[in-house]
């Protein structure tokens, strides 16, 4: 190892990490849009990947948008449009004429055109349609055809095929001469005379195998075959548990129509961890780059549910308010059950919507995690209960207050437990998901309880 | 397309979804468990997929795993401990004896050995180095050197590359010779005399060119190369961003010494997705294949905080119990203003963690996005305060009540608003994730915020 000064020069640009990198090109674009430098935009930009190209858009702002799609009218990759936030991809496609549009999606593949044109609307979409040549639009009516969030809708049409009893030569010939291939692929499906999948070889495979082998000796047998209407994280939970970079898709007829390849998969698990991350919050998707007034509504809504839950926790303590100006002192203490309850319940519920999500949570381990959250909560329980009791003891001087807020704290903490775990099960079972309902349920309950508990304990015991 | 009976019948077995397919897989293993069918269990397991292997021994009761683990003794892929939960491997590997531990070490890739024994204490990882090979070991020993989560520990040592003067006939029949080679790779890096990375050649593009090609004509220049201390986070985002399959990893003196594959992407872009996720409710990872004492001693120090914390609200709601005793109207209706700004928080700091973690927040639109939050906290706070002070004043028929709780309402959502952003954004910057810390500190600011405007507005205003 040669450890020249040269050597290290060349290397070390790469410390930079991607913040940095990316700010740097965010200030030459802002830089060069003040100076009204156009040409000098389009030389920076032609320099860029497309995925940061769409970054930088995304951050301009809305007049700075216009100025930047106007100057790179024409030179910008198709695949900029695939990479930007939906909110901005409907802005910036505004800024195109129908055959610049057009000729975007003339350039995609098929999966990534029917994603672009899927959201507009049908006066638009039809306007794309007529403007593309009649093979593309054949294969994006097709494409549209298929249910939303299902492999139809992620599959790439162009794919290699071969019969089992070709050789490698053959093989090899066939790809050297035929020009219209995909641009990327990983693997080459083998076909029976009815164009059924029967196996696959993966490149690798193929390119250490000599010219006279048969594909039918080196292919992978019984591939993981996908339905053309399989939902998307289905597809995602096979292409994880199985490792795959990329699988055959299937009509209803079992005719291989297309092939799901790893990056589009990439994306799907991405964009569903962080809806949940999202939903579990009350915030709709893609909140960050809309509008004020849009994501003002849409968590306006979920506000409202919440309002909804305290009032009727207001009422409940309403119930007790002839308790509560004898003894003021639950008045100050009553949040720290309600409190507890509700952290304690968040807690179980997230591991609950994530083991579901995960498909770690099966039928066969249900009961016995439900029996380990109530171990768990009955524990966690009477040690706060032990802790809080004292305190409001100390605090109050009175006894039989801090047994009370104990008792009121292994109730509510147990009950939080196991409203965590059976809330989200239970609205899986309804085929609604989890993630957006459990936790306003959950922390309803545990409000509720918490506070009927604690002063009902108190109305009886103190007074 | 000849939609006969047949094909359909053959076609029927993939209408089984996942779930359905994992839960016969479940019933069949715990039958063959129950009848102490040992020879028939290992003619099951040997058809399955090592990947559903995992799953399988992650959902059997404790005793039933220690059964199937003798039983399957020996003819277990190496992969199935791969893909086991951490905490049910490190149970699992227990009962394996050091030589049968080296023999799964020694099957697996460099980087998926090193992931198998990194956790191990240092006694256990010591007897299986001693008892690999001693090239095994010298790799593990140089896995096990880079830092945890950084690009070095995820790499595969074994590669092709190949000198940019070759060309594509040479390189196949290199291939061909070569008996050494990679079980997967996905494109041939080209590197230079010194064996630095300038390029890589897709495996379909080598496979379409002719033998004379060379593979400086058809290689793609200027590869995203990965420094071997990168972070894996860092890694998860490049593979992300720009759509990788693999790329090249270089030592400090840039020399090319091992690749990563997107198939270990996807496990960290779910796994820090699913930690974000867990982290907000205050739960550590790992949490659901834990024992009940070890998830109670976690989750008990986040509920410990949460209890210091509302502690902390209720001495606040405490200098006002001369307030509460006069008002009574007071106790029962301040959850509401607190609750409702722990909501607002909540809301804005998930939609901030996650802006972080995709890197869609960055100092160029950190003002205009903190803005945006700030309109709609206050529109979300003036709307609520109408709301709110109606349903006060109807409750209790005190018009200045509504008023106050109005007022405390407008308040604590802005403060929501603006503290959900600021707070992880501040996290942040200290180096401290974001996903951990935020609520916490976000609630507690709505808890203090809220009652101390209600209940102090009230004293002003009300006695």
């Amino acid at each position: 190892m040669s450890e020249t000064p040269t050597v290290d020069a060349e290397v070390r640009p790469e410390a930079e990490d991607q913040s940095e990198t990316f700010d740097r090109m965010m200030r030459e674009v802002s830089d060069l849009l003040e100076r009204h430098d156009m040409a000098g935009l389009v030389d920076y930009v032609q320099e860029l990947h497309s995925a940061d190209i769409a970054d930088l858009i995304e951050q301009l702002h809305s007049d700075e948008r216009a100025t930047f799609i106007a100057a790179t009218r024409g030179i910008l990759d198709a695949e900029v449009f695939i990479h930007l936030d939906e909110i901005v991809r409907d802005e910036v496609l505004e800024y195109l004429r129908p055959e610049e549009l057009a000729a975007v999606v003339s350039e995609l593949d098929t999966d990534d055109a029917v994603y672009l044109i899927e959201d507009m609307d049908e006066a638009d979409q039809r306007e794309v349609l007529a403007a593309v040549t009649p093979e593309d639009r054949a294969a994006l009516e097709e494409g549209l055809g298929y249910g939303e969030d299902t492999a139809g809708r992620l599959m790439q049409r162009d794919l290699i095929s071969v019969p089992e009893f070709w050789t490698i030569g053959q093989t090899i010939d066939y790809l050297r001469e035929t020009d219209d291939l995909p641009d990327e692929f990983y693997e080459i499906f083998v076909v029976d005379p009815r164009h059924r999948p029967i196996g696959s070889v993966p490149l690798n495979r193929a390119m250490r195998s000599k010219r006279p082998v048969r594909i039918s000796e080196i292919m992978e047998a019984e591939p993981r075959i996908i339905p053309v209407d399989m939902d998307q994280e289905e597809v995602a939970y096979i292409f994880k548990q199985y490792r795959l970079t990329s699988a055959p898709v299937v009509d209803a007829t079992g005719r291989l129509i297309g092939v799901i390849t790893v990056d589009d998969v990439v994306e799907i698990i991405e964009e569903e961890a962080g809806e949940d991350i999202l939903r579990l919050a009350g915030v709709a998707d893609d909140d960050l780059f809309d509008t004020v007034l849009s994501t003002t509504r849409t968590r306006f809504t979920w506000l409202l549910v919440n309002l909804g839950t305290a009032v009727l926790a207001s009422i409940v303590i309403g119930l007790f308010d002839a308790t509560m100006e004898q003894v003021i002192a639950l008045a100050v203490l009553m949040p720290i059950v309600a409190s507890m309850g509700g952290n304690a319940g968040t807690q179980t519920l997230t591991v609950t919507v994530r083991a579901i999500a995960t498909r770690d949570l099966t039928s066969a381990n249900a009961l016995r995690l439900l029996n380990k959250e109530f171990l768990i909560s009955l524990i966690n329980g009477v040690l706060f209960a032990v802790l809080v009791g004292l305190v409001a003891w100390a605090w109050f001087g009175v006894p039989l207050l801090g047994g009370v807020i104990a008792l009121a704290m292994i109730i509510n903490m147990v009950i939080a437990g196991i409203s965590g775990m059976l809330v989200p099960m239970a609205l899986d079972r309804l085929n609604i998901d989890p993630a957006i309902a459990s936790s306003v349920f959950v922390t309803t309950i545990t409000d509720i309880v918490g506070f009927f508990a604690f002063l009902g304990l108190a109305a009886l015991v103190l007074l």
